[in-house]
């Protein structure tokens, strides 16, 4: 049976709260942290919730030269009702320990996580922030801690949680974004680890959105590394394409990380009986509906984000405006929906928030 | 004018140190380090030699969600003399610089890298080991520092400097390894990071070498990540095979590392009239080389092990043994010349080698 009564020791102090209205993402910092050690003679051991401090690790340790992590992205979110819950929590659970395997690193027994995640929202509960569009983001991480210069799976490491209290990821907020086409670097191939949520995949993409950045694109759209002409994901969303009446989305093809919104999404438009598609799509096809008119829609989706409709999507010269620059009739009601069962406004017909 | 002049604070008692006859890789580590800060607003600034410490970050830091980092490896060697030796450090400096710019990493000036390097392993110079086959591992690094979980370049990072004696890198020594050729996972595509020493292509490799570890084979060959048809590279070294004559090993395509070793492996073969060349070359042309008779040699080259002959290649349930699993004339020739050079045991005509 795994460890479950994790120690907790509580701030003296607790840190002045940012103003719920000028929160942004990541950068505040709540009053605790969960901690979990690993060893491989002993397995995950010593689960506590502690002050949020410094980690001190030996310059030698591992995640600093070959990178050996993974992490996840969560939210908590204050109900109308005064509660705060989260949002299919047991998929990030069972992603990061995917991530894992992928990584070879020791999986993380599920009760364990969820009760970590859940302990440590209680103890900052009152860090959740009430705002319209705000919530608590959640990051769990593994980080390979063995001092060790050999290319070897670690014998240590430390499984970290911290919370974040945020507003909304783009400025933008629901008003559709600009993305560009990326047809220079490549963010993951099969056989890569683009499935997995590790540090690797978003250090070497960062070249791409500065090539973009000053263009005014939120994001990249990002082609599979074989060919460049299918159609994976934006820098940290999922992809979908409403070419007419069908919603399309690439099919998890082992480079895209399979993210949770958008089985959410997918979810949602079957229960709307909306024909939605997992398939490979290429950027050819794109083009090609919207030359004739039929490409209705493009929104992103992810935690960060939840829905973020595309408005304009620019490959080499050529920038193509989709349904106006505005927020389309689906991505509007998936966004409305999907908000609406987060924050606990409508009934949650699948089951898929947990009280904390 | 960059800085130079580091503030060296000295440690009071120093750590008893390893049997040079016993050193392993990586696991012990000096009494000193090099540490560098960057701040987007000052650059990189306080360039300090100080006792051999734990590095205490904030939980948030982007090295530990994003990966955002790089890092080099080069050697100081004891000479016979009596003196210190570095091989190529100009080398490995700009190695650093490019994979900065891949990264989004601030370069750092040539001079003041070079300097750090020097004054570091001088300070540490009763630890440059003297027994035959050891030396003294340089292992520079710089890690993204803000606290910050947005995907963006970091605002600031550390660059560090540790030293550790080791001894040979394969157990097996000069003697032929076993090598197996890995058909399932990539390590690297053109467009990505593969070009970069950075920490995510290692942890993406790891599970490739566990896979075949058990089997016996101390490393994987890592086919091209489009077709999975065309050499690249083997874990940490660069692969040179002997067909017939001439020395062939894969070119620069942007997704294999540049090594040094490689590099000085082919200056030595065209000093030596030895006809070498670089270009793409098949997986099926190794095949055929075998079948005929032809491939005479095949080995590693790196920082880490030098030249590391392959006495045995294998792919499904074909093992290619290769030189009767001897280690051939010119692997031979090339790690004798390599480590005289090395070692300062002979003239070093290249101008390779830096006193310190
Ligand atoms: C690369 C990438 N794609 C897609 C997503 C969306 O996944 P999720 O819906 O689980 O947040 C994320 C996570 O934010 C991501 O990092
Ligand atoms: C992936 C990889 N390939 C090749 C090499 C060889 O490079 P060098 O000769 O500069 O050590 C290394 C470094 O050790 C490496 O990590």
């Amino acid at each position: 049976m795994a460890q479950k009564d994790f120690t907790i020791t509580k701030v003296m102090t607790k840190k002045p709260k940012p103003d719920d209205q000028e929160l942004e993402f990541g950068k505040h910092f709540t009053d605790h942290m969960f901690v979990m050690d690993y060893h491989i003679d002993k397995g995950w051991y010593d689960g506590r919730i502690i002050p949020y401090q410094p980690i001190t690790l030996d310059p030698a340790s591992m995640i600093f030269h070959y990178g050996q992590t993974v992490f996840e992205g969560l939210k908590a979110y204050s109900t109308s009702k005064g509660d705060v819950q989260l949002f299919r929590p047991d998929e990030n659970i069972h992603r990061l320990n995917r991530s894992n395997e992928r990584m070879c690193i020791p999986t993380i027994d599920f009760d364990l996580a969820m009760e970590a995640i859940k302990q440590l929202v209680s103890v900052d509960k009152d860090w959740v922030p009430k705002a319209k569009g705000t919530s608590l983001y959640i990051r769990p991480y593994i980080i390979a801690t063995e001092p060790y210069l050999g290319v070897a799976p670690s014998k240590q490491y430390k499984f970290i949680i911290i919370l974040s209290p945020v507003g909304a990821y783009y400025k933008e907020g629901i008003n559709p974004v600009k993305i560009a086409v990326e047809n220079e670097y490549i963010r993951a191939v099969e056989g890569g680890t683009g499935e997995a949520k590790t540090a690797g995949n978003y250090a070497g993409s960062l070249i791409a959105q500065e090539k973009v950045a000053d263009d005014g694109y939120a994001q990249v759209l990002w082609l599979d590394g074989h060919e460049k002409r299918y159609i994976e994901e934006v820098g940290s969303m999922n992809v979908f394409f409403k070419i007419n009446g069908e919603v399309i989305t690439p099919a998890l093809n082992g480079s895209i990380l399979p993210g949770v919104t958008r089985k959410s999404v997918i979810d949602l438009l079957k229960s709307w009986d909306i024909p939605v598609t997992e398939r490979r799509i290429s950027l050819d096809e794109i083009k090609e509906a919207h030359q004739k008119g039929q490409l209705e829609e493009a929104f992103g989706s992810g935690t960060a984000a939840v829905i973020s409709p595309i408005g304009e999507l620019a490959f080499n010269q050529v920038h193509m405006v989709i349904n106006d620059m505005k927020t389309g009739d689906v991505s509007k009601r998936l966004y409305d929906t999907m908000t609406q069962i987060q924050y606990g406004d409508i009934e949650d017909p699948f089951d898929w928030t947990i009280r904390v």
